[in-house]
């Protein structure tokens, strides 16, 4: 009962749920555009059982692995992150795809490694305001396929995937956008070197970055200091608009990303300086977004995760945050540039507990689709796995591997817990044999065992060479300009 | 309606209960032996609303401020502390008083500075088995004073406050003692350096340390692999036997300070290797201990109080445990050395919650003395605070001031979010102004603001001095063989 579809030039399946729901004559194939008016349409929607679930997926900015109380920061107060952490599922061996910004929001709509489809790159490591670059027209988003499934789908927050208009977000897959299209330091305008424009007090008018409302620019420069609470505000119009049907939100916070910039209810209202208090208003932003699914119903029949980029800037000193215990942060291939908080909470539905088997941002796409009763494109590698089995208590793990790029550039991979480094930097240094660490015994990657433990090291090699062969070199976008 | 009565030769006064009890005539002294009597007499004693609460104090050696999964550790399973840090308190800047064990220990019993009370020394910084000196018998113990209030007392574990019959817990307060009496790894009898008998893979016979009952040895060598079940056993025991009375137990855990042993139950079942088996075969223990309170029916009028002597002991690579976030370890002055997890947990009691104020484990003599009603003394200097108007929530947090000491020495102070450091070592370096870092803002105390500062310099400074005059030095404990 299922039968398949174009979406922007790919193939792939519809899941059954539509057909489930009658919206369809069997084997009557219909317009896309239509689902989601047939949908719209139908009265019983928000009652039907088979309907399937809203995702809203939370994904911050340079948020540290050691940002949140429940993951031991000691000052910061995460008090609605936390108890979502402890009603839902917090995961300890979650990894963002790349330790920038581009790279790895690429790699989390698409479930693809970003050297698969150019979205990496050796000199410009992420999207700058001169880019003529972008996601690629025929990537398959997250919101593409949910969108083409029915499902409502906004995008709030920052893209950073192209803000030329062929590549902004309603030109893939998201019905709607508001915000910042890149980094919020981007578009400085300060005269200071970067540093001192974003350390130790910045400024709003240094930065004369833009907000967009779709593909239209309302503001310039975006005031900041305001910026989380309509983010919040435009995610919980978007979740009442859409109450009565599926819906995807991909709300990706601005900060922490310097400059910092905090509401004045949050400015100086956390122990932890400029950089609690952006954390902290983030915190309230996701306690707002839970009140009102609880509010309208909705909780029990809606995945929130919440996860972040990449790990903290630690350079910015105390406008950088905290990866824990592990080591260095963002920019790097060890573990504080990849691993982060990742908090997934559906109440009712997601087995509570800590998840320590490791899991990617690449996942939420296959998890995404698997949700929504939608295949996965068949005429491309995916690089993700369905967390299902996990999530649910259902079956296997499916996750056991993990491979650390910096550009278009293996530097590491993790099978089990090991992990070796055949490259770090910067400054670049290669490493034969290469550096490996047991990140369940020496979680701060301290003891290089490669010397006692050779068979790890070569059963690490292949792993890598048998990775590299699947990926095939495509053009840069992020070179483009 | 209180009195005063003596206590090892010092004064301090009665609590009330006891005379709520009825247990009195009004105005009418008895001999302290006869307050125990009393109160097992009294055949309503079980079910008195006016009982005082029940204290078990749970104090591991050497586990680091990271090592439990609600402070961020990643691969070790500490569910059930995890759990209590969620329904009791879990405080985030809580201290040791010293940074090994011997004076931290005592510091906890007595409320006391270990460099008021003999029990710091800047040659010998810990009793090893040629000691001849111990606590002093007039130090008042958290033991001697509860068990003068007619509580049940006992000590299970680690003592290392003297193993000369004199100085032992039976002499200080304590009905009983189980334990190895000082620290796993004296009496080293491998023939191998301290390093290579303790890791990676110690051996029971390596160490000839006696394991004890009351004042006997009864084992030896200590069969290290089981002792954390036989400790388990014996503060389930100790419960059931005075469950009709209230009672204090000290549970002073020998792990995770090396060697490293597991009972073959735990043995390779972490993530984190033999350290992760150990914490996760302690967080066992404390698991069958919350259960046996549950079952008696007794949670609700026990304060159970979990934190560690000191930080990790990073040396010991893969077996020393982590500081999370902080710098440095055991040994030393900076966070990662004194800070360490503190869980507060009686339910329906105890306010849930994270507390981000400061704490140190002094404060618990005081706090233990509130509960039971007793007065603190009056002819010597009393270091800690009571911590129960934050417990519940009845009033203004009591301390907002830490003092960092190695030996006799006073290295470095804290106050609100800034703390100074005077002296950092080993190697032994003198600062002049002081390093200042805010924990607030700057967690692993990275950014020196002795510069911006001068004026916080100058006030912790004073601090530092005005501490420094009350303290009146006293003939070494430690330094006696």
């Amino acid at each position: 009962m299922e039968r398949e579809k174009t979406v922007a030039g790919r193939r792939f399946d519809y899941g059954s749920w539509l057909f489930r729901k009658g919206c369809f004559l069997s084997g009557l194939p219909m317009a896309m555009g239509l689902v989601g008016v047939a949908a719209i349409a139908d009265p019983a929607f928000g009652d039907d059982a088979n309907r399937p679930p809203n995702l809203i997926i939370i994904f911050t900015d340079d948020m540290g692995y050691g940002d949140l109380g429940s993951y031991g920061h000691p000052t910061i107060n995460s008090q609605h992150l936390d108890r979502m952490a402890v009603e839902g599922q917090k995961w300890t061996s979650f990894y963002a795809t790349a330790s920038v910004c581009t790279p790895s929001r690429a790699a989390l709509l698409t479930g693809r490694l970003p050297v698969r489809n150019g979205m990496s790159s050796d000199r410009r490591r992420v999207l700058f305001p001169d880019s003529k670059g972008g996601l690629p027209r025929d990537e398959i988003t997250i919101a593409t396929a949910l969108k083409e499934a029915g499902y409502a789908t906004a995008c709030v927050g920052k893209w950073h995937l192209g803000h030329l208009e062929e590549f902004l977000p309603t030109n893939h897959g998201f019905d709607s956008y508001f915000g910042i299209p890149y980094s919020n330091d981007m578009d400085n305008v300060s005269g200071l070197q970067h540093f001192e424009a974003n350390y130790p007090e910045p400024k709003v008018d240094s930065f004369n970055v833009p907000l967009m409302r779709n593909t239209e620019i309302i503001e310039r420069p975006a005031d900041q200091t305001t910026i989380t609470r309509r983010y919040t505000d435009e995610v919980i119009e978007r979740i009442k608009e859409y109450q009565d049907r599926p819906f995807f939100i991909y709300y990706a916070q601005t900060f922490p990303h310097v400059p910092l910039f905090a509401h004045e209810e949050f400015e100086g209202g956390s122990l932890a300086g400029l950089y609690g208090d952006v954390i902290e208003e983030i915190d309230w932003s996701v306690g707002q977004i839970r009140k009102t699914l609880e509010d309208l119903g909705l909780s029990e029949n809606t995945l929130v995760v919440f996860t972040s980029d990449n790990g903290p800037w630690l350079p910015f000193r105390e406008h950088g945050g905290l990866a824990g215990p592990l080591r260095d942060g963002k920019g790097t291939t060890w573990e504080g540039g990849f691993r982060v908080p990742a908090i997934f909470w559906w109440p009712g539905k997601i087995e509570p507990g800590v998840i320590r088997e490791i899991g990617c941002t690449m996942d939420l796409f296959n998890t995404a689709l698997a949700l929504a009763g939608v295949d996965l494109p068949r005429d491309r590698t995916i690089d993700g796995h369905d967390l299902s089995p996990t999530l649910f208590g259902t079956g296997e793990h499916p996750r056991d591997e993990m491979f650390y790029y910096r550009g278009t550039q293996l530097y590491a991979v993790r099978k089990g817990p090991w992990k070796a480094h055949f490259v770090t930097g910067a400054p670049r240094e290669e490493h034969d044999p290469p550096k490996l660490f047991h990140l369940g015994h020496d979680v701060p990657e301290r003891f290089n065992r490669a010397e006692d433990y050779p068979e790890v090291v070569e059963k690490l090699r292949s792993l890598a060479e048998e990775h590299k062969a699947t990926v095939t070199p495509v053009e840069s976008q992020l070179e483009i300009r």
